[in-house]
């Protein structure tokens, strides 16, 4: 029995995750906390997909509709996934068996973008929610609750989901009280929505701890296991020329009097070019930075201790085990630097707009008039999704995105004559940046736009295939405004389909 | 000389249009007020015209980059567009002199988010302004502007141009003072940007004029003409039926509670089918209703006539010239029901996202997993631009997009496989509405949407082939996620450059 559950009364409902899950009828539709590998219940989950593989055998039809903050770990999405009992997720995902399942046409996945997803519920646009399986560090003595390690879209389930289990893990850091802000009238629908009155990245405007009707609890289950983030992948030259790229580039803007000396609040996509961009500022001139962002990833956590960063607000930690590991032993130093707040106020357009924040992502692929790809391979199957990387990139004071100029080892290219799926629309990209160099999009045209891209950001070896298509697009096209030759814009991809290689 | 200039001191700077023309220098950045065929310059566009032709006649390089609110009128973009001598063109137009410039490659165009317009400019992503040539319907005595039918980008460019030209236009009526509401305010720039107060469509919250400085004003232009818009196409049978398919699916949401009685306040796009869908819900069950929008068509006009709707909140008027005329001889009954803000404010995501707006534009195409194309005819032609459809479209309660099943007579489908350019993503479009019946996207992934797409909005006779694309598809793709077939997803749109028509 957990010293954690601080409420006498509820107490009582404490059962192991099997009992919990018993509970779950076929169909329904589950909010569960989680965001890129944090704060997601741990042993429910597990528990759930063993009770679907039984109806399973039993020839009974199981399905449960799966929706989360963002992405998991294998303990959630990948043991619910590996069952075939997911009918329905959203709205992002990263775990190799989810995806498998998703792309192997088992499960349907709506790429939602995150800061929609709290008006999406609360309108009633995904159904009734059945029950909410949120982890919490603690639930005090009146009954609220203590968010663990990500809030996301926690609030939310809490308040709309018909019945309500609680994963109390006694592995998160008691320390983390004091570092969320939860900010209640987020949730109210139009007509009644109110201005959110942050006006800077450390503007605490909620409370600590989440509400939860007791009534709606019917089981807690107490835990102990930690979280579980794949480990970044250490900086190599591409990262760093990336980041370099980058940083060049924000001198230059506070220079020509575009931006403030301290810069402005810093997002920062996930992946391993987003980390290693932070590491890059690091190393950087800029000091007394602020970050408003979705995660607060290993690279951050470096510039908060460096003095560098003042203050960070996320939804989410997206930590590599050992960071995790320092952070919860430390929780208490970061609680004046570091804000978690529910999604749908880390990426409100209101927030984002208001405070000029500066959008960084990575990428899929880039085509040459500056629409990008976020979240598909070869026209078809999903990688992850579009996160909230819409959220920031749409209303950022400007928009990057950044990858590596070729994938697969050189056998793909990620400047292509047209990507095969649209994530950001030409409207929406600012800043292209490869290991290559920078494209700077702002107030350019399409034809404008391919000619610094090819020259500035595709790697050599595609540079001169790029150059033929435009020419060749110029020739044939049905206008000059975006020039195109339909017959052979997917041809790239296609090409690698049949032979595995862009290269022709 | 005008008895609209109050102000002593600025009568003396009264001239004609060549002289002011000719303060222009080549390559000058100039920013124009006029947004939808409201409130453009009538004579100083056409004399800079004049001044281009003869420069070019001496063999001399003249080219000016042309910034506006949005699309103007042939005295503005027609007249200059025709010289060959727009450099650049931003942010929206739909002139057809211009749009072949565009497409001939003769000029550069950006289009860009409406609402990205300000803060673009203010951050000067778009380069220095050299001069503002703004429309106004009389200047006051202490030599402050009284705007005319559009407000646009007025404010911007009048406080960031080097110089201005204010043309006074006495036909705007008098008694459009009054109906402006100018937020200063929302031209901060981070991080000294603060909420905008806007809770519902009817809050004023700025000043009845436009500030200039006088010191910047280096000539006056006197006019007497009228808006230009060219007259909305009589309802048909095809979009009474849109129309009516909108209606429905708006009185069930209604009630299934997800939305008031009277609806939330509405914003209706550009083009005739956006007209029709007003014209609608003439007839319809709603009273009581608001619009927070960015032009007033004539449907919105008699809407407001008749009562059921209380206010309508715009940037501009986009009317007929007969509705035109009757609102400008009782523009002073319209001004407690009518609001014409800045663009940077009617379009702010703050304020369409807090207020729940039903985001109602027309499309070119959509394919059948979602994507919607606003802007471009088989890959490279530019039609018009994007205009606000974004802003409304990622920030409303959800989106709708409207179209005929067909174009050209039958030859093209509007619902295609794949788009041949993306303006709004899958993440952004819940509602796709022919003439043949309405699909509910919301919540849905690609696959589930496709069925619906195909089977409530296409037309009779691109059903089956879209069928067959979907079962091709789901057969060769390499994932089930979005299934495509690359070699075929553009082939509908070759087949019609190669001979006429979708049709095989
Ligand atoms: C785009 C994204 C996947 C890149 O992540 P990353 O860790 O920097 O990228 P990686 O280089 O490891 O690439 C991931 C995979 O995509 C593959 N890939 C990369 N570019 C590719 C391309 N152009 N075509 C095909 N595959 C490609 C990589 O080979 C790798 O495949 P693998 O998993 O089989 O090894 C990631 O940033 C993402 O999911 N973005 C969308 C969500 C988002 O932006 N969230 C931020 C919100 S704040
Ligand atoms: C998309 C848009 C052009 C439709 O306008 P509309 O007046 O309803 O449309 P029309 O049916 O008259 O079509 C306009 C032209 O496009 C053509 N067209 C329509 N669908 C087409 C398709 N799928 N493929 C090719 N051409 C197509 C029409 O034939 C017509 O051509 P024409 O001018 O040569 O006769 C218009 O809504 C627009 O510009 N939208 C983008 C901006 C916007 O949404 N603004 C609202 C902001 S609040």
């Amino acid at each position: 029995m957990s010293g954690r559950i601080h409420n006498e009364a509820l107490r009582s409902k404490v059962m192991s995750a099997p009992d919990a899950a018993a509970l779950v009828r076929n169909g329904w539709n589950i909010g569960f906390s989680g965001f890129t590998g944090a704060g997601y219940p741990k042993d429910f989950p597990e528990a759930l997909a063993g009770r679907i593989d039984a109806a399973h055998h039993q020839g009974e039809e199981f399905k449960v509709n799966v929706l989360t903050g963002a992405s998991t770990a294998p303990e959630l999405d990948g043991a619910l996934a590996r069952t075939g009992g997911i009918n329905f997720r959203a709205p992002y995902q990263s775990d190799p068996e989810m995806r498998s399942a998703i792309n192997k046409g088992i499960s349907y996945y709506s790429d939602i973008h995150l800061s929609h997803m709290g008006p999406q519920v609360s309108q009633g646009f995904l159904g009734k929610m059945d029950l909410a399986v949120i982890e919490v560090t603690a639930i005090t003595e009146d009954g609220e609750l203590i968010p663990s390690s990500s809030v996301g879209m926690n609030r939310t389930y809490l308040d709309y989901a018909d019945k309500v289990i609680l994963e109390v893990n006694e592995w998160q850091s008691e320390e983390l009280r004091g570092m969320h802000d939860i900010y209640y009238p987020i949730g109210a629908l139009p007509p009644n929505r109110v201005p959110l009155p942050i006006l800077t990245p450390s503007d605490r405007i909620g409370q600590l701890t989440l509400k939860v009707d007791p009534e709606k609890i019917i089981a807690i289950i107490v835990t102990d296991s930690p979280d579980r983030n794949t480990p970044f992948k250490p900086l190599d030259h591409d990262s760093k020329a990336i980041a370099g790229h980058l940083l060049d580039f924000l001198s230059n803007e506070v220079k020509q009097g575009r931006m403030p000396k301290n810069l402005l609040p810093m997002q920062s996509g996930v992946g391993n070019i987003a980390n290693a961009v932070l590491a890059g500022l690091l190393e950087g001139p800029f000091e007394n930075m602020t970050s408003y962002t979705e995660v607060i990833q290993d690279g951050m956590v470096d510039l908060l201790d460096s003095g560098k960063m003042r203050v960070a607000s996320a939804t989410a930690f997206s930590l590599s085990p050992t960071a995790a590991e320092r952070l919860n032993n430390n929780a208490k130093d970061y609680r004046d630097k570091i804000i978690l707040r529910p999604q749908d106020v880390s990426n409100h357009p209101e927030a984002i707009r208001r405070m000029g924040v500066i959008a960084c992502n990575g990428m899929i692929e880039a085509d040459i008039y500056g629409n990008v790809n976020s979240t598909h391979v070869m026209g078809s199957r999903m990688q992850n999704g579009i996160g909230g990387s819409g959220d920031f990139t749409r209303n950022g004071y400007f928009s990057s995105f950044v990858t590596p100029s070729t994938a697969k080892g050189g056998a793909i290219s990620c400047i292509v004559p047209m990507v095969n799926h649209v994530d950001h629309t030409e409207h929406d990209v600012s800043v292209i940046i490869t290991e290559q160099g920078l494209a700077d999009l702002r107030g350019l045209a399409p034809r404008q736009r391919a000619k610094l891209i090819i020259e500035n950001c595709a790697h050599p070896s595609f540079k001169e295939p790029l150059r033929e298509y435009v020419k060749l697009a110029e020739k044939v096209a049905n206008g000059l405004h975006t020039p195109h030759d339909l017959e052979s814009a997917l041809s790239w991809h296609i090409r690698f389909l049949k032979t595995g290689t862009m290269v022709s």
